[in-house]
């Protein structure tokens, strides 16, 4: 069975964790490639992908607009409150929500879906909340390795053949 | 027994030690997402935490601000004498400071203090000095290890809960 | 034998797949100095290189420029097709090119081409098309690493030692 | 026996080898707080410290002044005839100098030198140069433990604790 919705946090998942600061007030956060293709692969299966966290920012919002993800939420301060009226709006239940995320304000949420992903770098009281397990760290792709893992290996082959044929 | 105050070192502790320069003269540091909890933890216990450095940035007054930070000193040429001074105005000894720094002008303070943390990443003779053991690198989120090492297990169990249980 | 043409994907190969992204909408890339040599190298051999990417940025544009690659070819949604193309218009064959890539839009070209490495770091299902084993991740150096396995390390050590007999 | 001159290369020694580039044409490197005491180290025992590298920034100019470093040669394209000139101009020998370095155009001046130290991320046929063994990578404060390691561990607790005392 597949989720109907795949959702994620940013920091610690997409991102190690670093948060760059300046002396002038600008930030600068750093996204891995290899998560583009996890927004792909489940795009290729008909299942929308959305971003929830807690902060509000620019480089956020771009990083969603250029993979074409289909649901942004930032400065979000119940991210269990926030999901389940997107459920209602969409008619599913939070069972058939994959989430991946990796600190507190994510504790709720991943209790509550029917997938729950952690980073291998979160701390071990959040990897205790995991039903889904992941060997990759934050930004190093652990986005895509939850989505391969949704999809099962069959169907990421199946993709990654029609991807290359398509191009050629 | 609880610290009645917790202090840290900013680069090579909230930082992995790496210090970004550009072309213009613009300068950034990179800080870690899990040690924002580090914060949030001791404000739940009623014990205010300060930041004390030697360099002097808008990077650290920015970060300080946007984590809450109760105390923040830059630019500090001798870090036991500030931190006295500070003791005595908020009536409290230096045996009552819980101090995490990892290099030459972090020694005097971590021989004072009531509880020394430094992080796994630093020079063997600084680590020498700890008197609480920690794991993480600098950079990692070891200001947050630290922290619940300080509180305890049973402490931050309860913490996440309580900050669940309102997100809910 | 010596390939006629090495040719090399960017991101996840000269870079880690970090994608750094600030809160004006600039963006940036970490090239490794160490990658340079191998383009170097290449030259010494009299064999051109040329970088080929899906990406479209000033950023490798740049960087191109510096280290005086060959061929650029940026934005590029069909890498077979485009290298199908300079290989007839260099009146060579796809199987006198080395290339390196790690990722989706790779598959084809690697399946083709004479020589195909793969970052360590890459995906499984990429690093099984390899035919040249790599040890080093993206971002280390492995470019370097793949043009001195296709060089041999008898013509890699005549070249240092031309090199530093240059400079004395 | 201690040398009479340090002398260190940047990119790769001070820094991981990475090299930042943004869409602006602006450059970024991330130097390593730990690499100050080096510098520090040196002075205390009255032992000149120059930087010499084949790049040509603002970057490392900032840099070396921030740390107050006695010499520093940039765009260098013949290390080695620069260092002997200055030995010249010092009234010093070439194997009274201690050099770090890790790339082609440090093979000649490390081959000359008295002390020649090469970070651990060096290429193998550069860390083959090596009289001085070190296990630090590029950018991990790979500088502070080859003064260190020419210091000795007496003269460099010595220090330390010269340094703790007065800022007591």
């Amino acid at each position: 069975m597949l989720p109907k919705l795949i959702l994620t946090d940013i920091d610690g998942v997409w991102t190690d964790g670093g948060m760059y600061y300046d002396q002038t007030g600008n930030e600068w956060k750093r996204f891995h490639t290899y998560d583009s293709a996890g927004v792909l692969f489940a795009r290729q299966c008909g299942i929308p992908v959305g971003i929830i966290t807690g902060e509000q920012t620019e480089i956020v919002a771009r990083r969603a607009q250029k993979l074409k993800v289909d649901y942004l939420f930032q400065g979000v301060k119940d991210k269990l409150h926030t999901v389940t009226a997107l459920c209602q709006e969409l008619g599913i239940a939070l069972s058939d929500v994959a989430y991946i995320g990796d600190d507190l304000n994510d504790v709720a949420l991943l209790q509550q879906v029917g997938w729950a992903g952690v980073p291998s770098s979160a701390p071990d009281y959040i990897q205790a909340l995991a039903t889904v397990k992941l060997a990759k760290r934050g930004g190093e792709g652990v986005f895509r390795e939850f989505v391969e893992h949704l999809l099962g290996p069959d169907k990421v082959a199946q993709i990654v053949g029609d991807i290359t044929h398509y191009n050629q």
